[in-house]
């Protein structure tokens, strides 16, 4: 007897889970319904559409259902939202635009609703001013707001992937961009000192940031739109972009009894099944396992959606896919530079009280005396037991490639010396013998193994010069440019012969530029009988580490 | 006490352990011989300094002795040759140009003399025209010859990857190149399909391309050197390069008592120790375990031999560090095409007799709806167990990205499920929500799971039409523009419609253009009850696996 399949959602992981089912299942019934006009649209391409990269609508519409139809018999009814759902009936209701509300049984029920961009309850928050970024629809509303005469200028509200995005590709359009973080740094998923980076990337280009100020109201006057912030500052705009954050798309499902989390999201198991008898549930409104600490999380990112839709499918036919949890690994272009961040940060690691290590390391993408190779920042968090945690990386290119190569270890639960032994390609124009990735690797090995102990900015703070000598061991010339305050120049090439300028009373720390001569000299002297710390990824990650200044250009005294 | 260490040749493996070395054991006496005047030169860089891509001859100096000095206190010894080793004494012999011959002796020994490039003896092989390139010595001839007036044309024997990147280079330089290549395929580590992709670049860009013909002598006319081969074609040019593969440079070791592999490569262990007491050796001088099939073998790579120096320093430390073999990953630029690969190629697999499946992709480097995306070739080797065995790629860009993961996950002992679970970092202008990695993952667990079989284009060969149905389920219009022979067009989309027009008595095999399409054909067909095989990879394989014809331009009949 053929099985009647019900899917709530026609985007990623719902079309995912239509196609593998289909070609698991060729006699099944597939129904997806869809609330709006358009399924599996390219989420990820509608900043990019709005910025003009991606120059005809056309592309952002992946799939049709007249395409799912033919190619894989499958039911697709839009305008069609599912209202409720009656497990114990084992059927849903359905608000359709042309038959109105019906009801329809299932044999296996997949939810795939998303999740909604958060509208706080703000005064103002009404304004016809103020958008934000969904999908298709929204995307038709904010590409004709941005192309009216009369907007010039944009605030967007919110530090995250959608918000940088748009500040970018608002940005490439000529408007004055404006973008608002409540939290003292930008894009969650780096560290504050790699985030730094992208920050900077943006103003270079006359992005405004503002870091932590809130928002407080807004006010429509005339075409303008007045934004207020909790620190007395207003900012004035033809458009508000609002990009906080997302929340699971779920109130349909409220009176189901299926168990939700803490934050509203569905909970499943590893093979994507709710709390209820054949329904089972995938993409941004599931809570899924943190991959590398095991905690509860919600990650709403498409790839983990299109491999949880097939794994759902997978499951309704009876195969015991499992999905082993997300491990948050993304990616941003942000103008020249991308940033890339995989496993859990140093934020998150310290809010769950786990041990860690990191290192820093500046490589160049590839050989130097090859055209074209630009450095790269690349932080990488491991253990006790020497298990990657971890990993972020900043540079114009190469980046996403070294981010993929850990997050590949990372997924086979691999170690830091399992980094040094990756065997990766190398030409000049790609790498270097040593791989960025080994090097880390390296890095980590020389502090577990106890060749070197490493200090970190945040570690000068609140040191008393009276109880170490810091030691820039770069050229005369590169400290004269800049350094680290009360610190002394040795080179290191200098520092077999000067090393009775220092006293063994007192701990050593030493500095370079990007952390490799440090290390050298870290070994001369503590082979020498000195306590010697190195600064990991040197001067160049602590003027990273520094505190940024917020734009204040069109920002308006209240 | 502290220990002397000497170390033989001063390039990557040996310039690597010294600086390892040192910064284990400050107090270490480090000697390290080098024949030649240059240590620790950029060798991967030597065809690209020929065409002009590197501008500055002093960039592919990556290391000089005074620093090696200054920085690690490095005693080195340009111009001098370690002529032999005493083992039972300690000392070895060095023929130095300033001091004369004299003996040092060692503690330890750590041996990193290179390969050198193999000149058959063959007649006319002294002309002054036939050129090989392994030191800065050499470039700087060829650069010379290249440079002159008179030159406009060369000849490039041997296709393996100095070979190809010299063509490629010296074509850039507008010289007419003729790659001569005694095998049916350039590259080696390519498969033939992946290999003719690059062919076909080479010849795209005017480089003269000769398969499956050997040299069979030289001999000098004025300023031309007539290259004559076994088809008794002749080839003329002012200039020949001999790049046929390189052999271990190890003539002063032959007295020295230690072993050595069938093809002259030093004998070592995990810990790069030779079978003598305090002598290790690295590099291309050494015989390795393949770290895919756990067989001896010799792979003439950067990377391999700057690990190994790292590790033999280790040892001598006494650290235990151990190297786990090599696994060929390699990669290299062919004008706009970049190809790589890693592990084990089919026809290794093949020659061993190990059990293997085959998948074949044609994934878009990114989103295709987001600006520059390109079409790569993936393919994927992988057993019974789904244990990944080998892949090779080729494309415009991101080929060394998906290399490179697939290099990770071979390393860490992973299988193709594990591709498939790769969280890998995701936006439109860097991957897909399902990377290609994932999609190769995907198309092999699918044959193993038994969803699916496959066929490849050699499968065809001695395939009577008779015996099976063959379906092109492209459009019409693409069946128009070019099919394979014999094959029948139905469409996909009108496959559960037409399915009468096949019978049941006989397999169906199924093709489309990249097989995704054809994938979805097996499935329909499959539960239907059809005997049903796809071809792995599509049309576009099909055409990838056909003859090259063998550019004759420029060849003279004898």
């Amino acid at each position: 007897m053929s099985k009647k399949v019900l899917i709530v959602g026609g985007v990623a992981g719902g079309a995912s889970a239509a196609a593998r089912l289909r070609r698991l299942d060729e006699k099944a019934e597939i129904i997806m319904f869809e609330r709006d006009e358009y399924i599996s649209f390219a989420n990820c391409g509608l900043p990019y559409y709005i910025g003009g990269s991606i120059q005809e609508r056309q592309k952002l519409l992946v799939q049709t259902p007249e395409a799912m139809k033919s190619r894989f018999n499958i039911d697709v009814r839009v305008h069609s939202e599912v209202v409720s759902i009656e497990p114990a009936r084992k059927i849903v209701t359905v608000n359709s635009k042309d038959k109105g509300t019906y009801e329809e049984s299932y044999d296996a029920l997949i939810l795939s609703p998303g999740a909604k961009p958060i509208r706080p309850s703000l005064p103002g928050i009404d304004s016809p001013s103020i958008h934000t970024l969904r999908n298709v629809h929204d995307t038709d509303k904010v590409k004709a707001k941005v192309s009216e005469e009369g907007t010039r200028s944009v605030v967007v509200i919110g530090g995250g992937f959608i918000g940088v995005e748009m500040a970018e590709n608002l940005k490439e359009l000529g408007l004055d961009v404006t973008l608002v973080e409540a939290g003292p740094q930008i894009l969650a998923p780096f560290d504050a000192e790699m985030a730094a980076v992208l920050t900077k990337e943006l103003q270079s280009h006359g992005v405004n940031v503002i870091l932590s100020d809130m928002v407080q109201g807004f006010e429509q006057d005339g075409s303008q739109v007045k934004v207020q912030l909790a620190s007395g500052h207003a900012l004035e705009a033809e458009m508000v972009l609002m990009a906080i954050g997302v929340t699971p798309d779920v109130s349909f499902l409220k009176e189901s009894g299926l168990s939700f989390g803490p934050r509203g999201h569905i909970l499943v198991d590893e093979q994507m099944k709710t709390s209820l008898q054949d329904i089972y549930a995938v993409g941004d409104a599931v809570e899924v396992v943190d991959f590398v600490n095991g905690q509860k999380t919600a990650i709403p990112l498409a790839g983990p959606a299109n491999k949880q839709g097939r794994i759902a499918a997978d499951n309704v036919c009876g195969l015991g896919t499992t999905y082993k949890g997300s491990q948050g690994t993304s990616i941003i272009k942000v103008f020249g530079l991308t940033g890339a961040a995989t496993g859990n940060n140093e934020k998150t690691l310290k809010r769950l009280g786990l041990h860690y290590h990191a290192v820093n390391i500046h490589p160049s993408s590839h050989a130097t005396y090859y055209p074209g190779a630009n450095p790269m920042s690349l932080k990488l968090l491991f253990n006790d037991e020497g298990t990657v945690l971890g990993a972020q990386a900043v540079g114009v290119d190469g980046v996403d490639k070294r981010i993929d190569d850990i997050a590949t270890v990372i997924r086979l639960r691999g170690t830091v010396t399992d980094l040094t032994e990756l065997e990766l390609s190398y030409a000049p124009p790609y790498s270097s013998a040593k791989d960025p990735v080994n090097m880390a690797g390296y890095s980590a090995e020389n502090i577990l193994t106890g060749l070197t102990e490493v200090f970190v900015p945040a570690d000068l703070e609140g040191k008393s010069l009276q109880d170490i000598q810091l030691v820039d061991v770069r050229t005369p010339l590169e400290h004269s440019k800049g350094n680290i305050e009360g610190s002394v120049n040795i080179p290191v090439d200098e520092l077999r012969d000067r090393m009775q300028e220092l006293t063994l009373e007192q701990e050593v720390w030493v500095y370079c530029q990007v952390g490799l001569r440090g290390y050298t000299a870290s070994r001369i002297l503590k082979q020498h009988g000195f306590k010697v710390k190195n600064l990991t990824g040197g001067y160049k990650t602590y003027q990273m580490s520094q505190p940024l200044a917020n734009t204040t250009a069109p920002v308006a005294a209240k």
